[in-house]
């Protein structure tokens, strides 16, 4: 489906860019894609702080200039305005239960792989936490953070022990969320699914080879 | 509404189970609720990780027994099988809104509270993250805390200079999880509303003052 009055502010480097990116390709919406350069720091240029304050990607721009930032909320937007596909659950019980498990992804999984890259770079020095403020870096949150992404990868092999995919028996958000965090945890820290999580192997193989995961 | 099929599992002093208990009781939903003490750490009990494996409060149990942890996991329950008086929004647009505010006031409000004080208070060493893992304390964190709360009040502010309610026109969810970040500041570290804070302490003083902040 062409929704070319949807436009996405985004950046191909970008991990949270990259999960919106494969929710659209989830659910065959094409929007119109604005690419940001972070290499630039174009996201902190006044055009930009406009479309978005915090100054961070993605943001979703809708045809009355309404902007979403924020990727959950994006999600929920794309996910009411195009039911099709559905991604966040059916039934109440299912939405509170995708919710959860996405949220778990994003806290334990995604943050932490975040919270690392931003404390240890020297190219973000000074900018520990994404968005408005500056805060100076903290080499101690280097070292927890390993231990938080060996702690995360620990807990979804007994998750993917339990259920062929994260939140239960179906492909959800919190899938990619997940994959996107391997992904990430992978290229930019070298630390991939460990040997031995035969679980998480196998359900990393059957999902990253969709086609959305392209994108 | 008596829905006393539904427990939540919940904790008095607990601000997450706080943000809970005022969402059932502006929709006068009513539920069996199960204290959880967590000052004898009942929460790392057996037969409370039965019901939670992550060990922290509230978890909000259906009928059939399924289990629901994370509030805006429980949050997203209520209001899809409880679809009276909305607080998640209502249109598309509005309920991605509603999901991005409130998820500014919970990550860079109500988390940088709980990460200062979790990382401070002599009673949580070796806990500085909720959840199933130990990780150590870093006091760097404490005084980056106070920092990431004064710029919370300061975004804050003019978010309230700008619209009646956090997330635009109406009472939401992101004005729940902001009135009980800023009690939890102020009781917890004694960092109220700054002096100043015109459009803040009014909008504190209308939201506080519903019925349901008694909760």
């Amino acid at each position: 489906m062409s929704s070319d009055h949807l436009k996405l502010y985004e950046s191909s480097g970008s991990p949270n860019s990259r999960r919106v990116r494969i929710f659209l390709a989830e659910k065959r919406i094409s929007v119109r894609r604005v690419p940001v350069n972070l290499g630039t720091k174009e996201q902190f240029s006044e055009a930009y702080a406009k479309i978005n304050p915090r100054r961070v990607v993605p943001t979703l721009v809708l045809e009355d200039g309404t902007a979403i930032g924020e990727v959950p909320a994006i999600l929920r937007y794309l996910e009411e305005a195009y039911p099709n596909t559905p991604l966040l659950g059916t039934s109440p019980t299912d939405k509170a239960l995708v919710t959860m498990w996405e949220r778990r992804m994003e806290l334990e999984g995604f943050a932490a792989v975040m919270e690392t890259i931003r404390n240890k770079v020297p190219g973000l020095k000074g900018r520990a936490i994404a968005g408005t403020h500056d805060y100076e870096q903290i080499p101690d949150l280097v070292e927890r953070g390993r231990q938080r992404i060996a702690d995360f990868y620990a807990d979804l092999e007994i998750r993917l022990g339990e259920a062929p995919f994260v939140a239960g028996d179906r492909f959800s958000v919190a899938d990619i969320t997940a994959v996107v965090t391997v992904d990430f945890a992978t290229k930019a820290l070298d630390l991939a699914i460990p040997d031995g999580n035969s679980a998480t192997r196998h359900w990393y193989d059957k999902v990253a080879a969709r086609s959305s995961f392209a994108a």
